[in-house]
């Protein structure tokens, strides 16, 4: 573990792969991580909104507000 | 994958296009995007309150208070 | 459509105009747009609180704070 | 209309007048606009909460926060 | 009324006087204004919990976290 | 009463004493306070969740976030 | 105790270690602390969603902004 690693640094490894992202209203959405900014405003593209492991709805193409963000997690 | 791309290049890109913008009231609208700042306040144009795939009131021209928005998706 | 507008820009072409103004605790207010700044704040006179089309409370002179507003709508 | 008026200039011309203050808990305050300042912070003096034309509780003298309110209306 | 007066002002000429706090949970309390900052953070001594003019539990000294605070109202 | 005095110094004075800490979600928590920040941000030793006497579960060393703190009050 | 101590040395002296962190929305999550920033910020690894002492979901990697957080604590 590096002493002066930032949590940003998690997202930074995580751009082009799979991540979960839970929102305050309990939705989740998984889909491509493009880019994020440091209000942890994300781009998404392929993303599904889930129901646990069943996709809900196609949504494709997205910008997810920070503020709306709980977490964010690459795919197991 | 630009590896320095932003979310709001998205959005960016979206303008002058049909997005859908899901409210953190529940509703969601659909119109074209023509403005946006870094608050993600938007300026839509012929726009629509949905439920699902039904219009349910047309708005017209609207301004979106940012805080309010939780994802903006350009039009699958 | 301007490249550079900006979603204020909306907001000050309808100065003077009659604008519906929807509220964060479900209320609608519509009115003549007087003034507006930066935080969404904005002046509005001969206001009413609408319920649909029909008006519930005749409200006149009215500020509104900023952070209360989900969007402003200038009318069909 | 004055092309560059402020939402703050009605609050400035209310000072010393009647105001009802509407609350985002659902309360409303009428009072004597005494004084505000840029958070919309106010106070109010012969403060009386209402339920609409009805006095329910005297108050007085009262520091009211900015972000707990609504809007602010001078009496019709 | 001086023109110029600002809203911290009442606060101000309350300190060393008891006062009413009304909190965003519905809670109130009362006690001796000691002290305040721009944050409407607060520091009351002889603190009570009420519910209307009931003491319902005796707090003491206090700080209260300014966000948490609808209004603050010298005793009448 | 020092006219000068300001809201931060009552927990200063509280340092490595016992704290009674209110939550905005309805959670007490009791501790020893050893830091706290201009944001409210705390450190909390020996930390107990209380319902009302009640000890209902052991924390031990805790950080605690401002913005979810109502009140802080050294132990009667 | 040091008088000078500040509430980010807790979370400084937990990383690399295993922490508990309560939501907002009532939910638990422990993991090994791997970084932090001055918004609480988290970044976790090996981290399992819990209800009390139950693994209800294994989240393994997870950033989690800080605005979302009400507690941080190293285990027992």
């Amino acid at each position: 573990m590096n002493a002066n690693s930032r949590p940003l640094d998690l997202l930074n490894s995580a751009k082009g792969k799979t991540v979960l992202v839970e929102l305050k209203n309990g939705h989740s959405i998984t889909g491509t991580l493009m880019a994020f900014d440091v209000h942890i405003n994300i781009h998404l593209e392929n993303a599904d909104e889930r129901d646990n492991s069943t996709v809900v709805r196609k949504i494709g193409s997205v910008f997810v507000r920070g503020d709306t963000i709980i977490l964010i997690s690459p795919a197991l």
